[in-house]
């Protein structure tokens, strides 16, 4: 829904009702937050938070899922291994951040909306991460496909920090290996 | 904090709590489950529920975790190989039913509760992954380590299923295979 009604003043009020919601999870944890209480912090109408996201989880998912699209990027770097390995890096810094697991938690605890709302709220990240496999078919390479960057990178990393298991380079770069391995991807 | 409680009057307790716990959960979705409602329905008192599991998302962990290991056993096939692929199919078979889906939600709405206690209400799971496991070594098989079956098998069909991907015997098959031939597993 949000993404029909970037630009100009809707984009500064979602930008500063994000940044409210934000600072709240980070104080409070995710389960806390309430709408008027974000509404107040930046200095918008309940009603039109309401209005426009339905419930606080509904929110929550879209300001989660902008942070990590605008705050961790997917890379560029010329080659689909070099982007899969800087990415699975990326992803081992913010889960073994002080702050980037609270947003996690978030993702977790507003999952509980629609899966069509699921589905939209994660469209952005799904279009970067689809854009960066796109660049490397385009530039001749074998990219694998996205449900396997779901299956062998994303599902593993995320799973073991959820579970409070090891997450470091080393795990990504063989997770990043095995991943091209499959189908000769990455050649 | 349970498992040091099984056992008499005690066990009879925890399983009607659980009982209550689960079908409120199925009625109203695990976010909107209080306490009160549990021990209400089940018959206790909410100080005795306080007393024993301090909040209510840690008596959901407790009751969802207690249900995967009772209704979903772990196979004994006589094989690595077969009972890995049992264990998966099982897995498909059970986010695709009408009802499980609900305690998979439960426990990731329940995952708020500390990390240690996390851990404490995985532990009876775990034990259930590990004696498989070990019955394959004893066997002289070369079972993979629990830590390549979270990362292979359980993080790729659990994050599908939350995504709402595509889940079925093809991909538990495929998952399974891979993972065994991960350093020769299971020769």
């Amino acid at each position: 829904m949000s993404s029909r009604r970037v630009g100009g003043r809707s984009a500064i009020v979602r930008s500063s009702v994000f940044a409210a919601a934000s600072e709240l999870v980070m104080a409070k944890g995710p389960l806390a937050v309430t709408m008027p209480e974000i509404a107040q912090r930046a200095g918008v109408a309940a009603t039109s938070l309401y209005r426009r996201w339905g419930d606080v989880s509904s929110l929550l998912l879209d300001m989660a899922v902008d942070r990590l699209t605008r705050k961790w990027p997917l890379p560029d770097e010329g080659s689909i291994k070099a982007d899969l390995t800087c990415w699975a890096r990326r992803i081992v810094a913010g889960v073994n951040t002080a702050d980037e697991p609270t947003f996690l938690r978030t993702l977790l605890a507003a999952w509980s909306v629609p899966p069509e709302r699921q589905m939209e709220a994660l469209a952005p990240r799904i279009e970067q991460i689809e854009a960066m496999l796109e660049r490397s078919r385009v530039r001749g390479e074998k990219a694998p496909p996205l449900e396997e960057v779901i299956d062998h990178l994303l599902a593993p990393l995320y799973m073991r920090a959820l579970l409070g298991l090891n997450v470091d380079d080393v795990l990504a770069e063989r997770l990043t290996t095995r991943l091209l391995a499959i189908d000769g991807a990455g050649a």
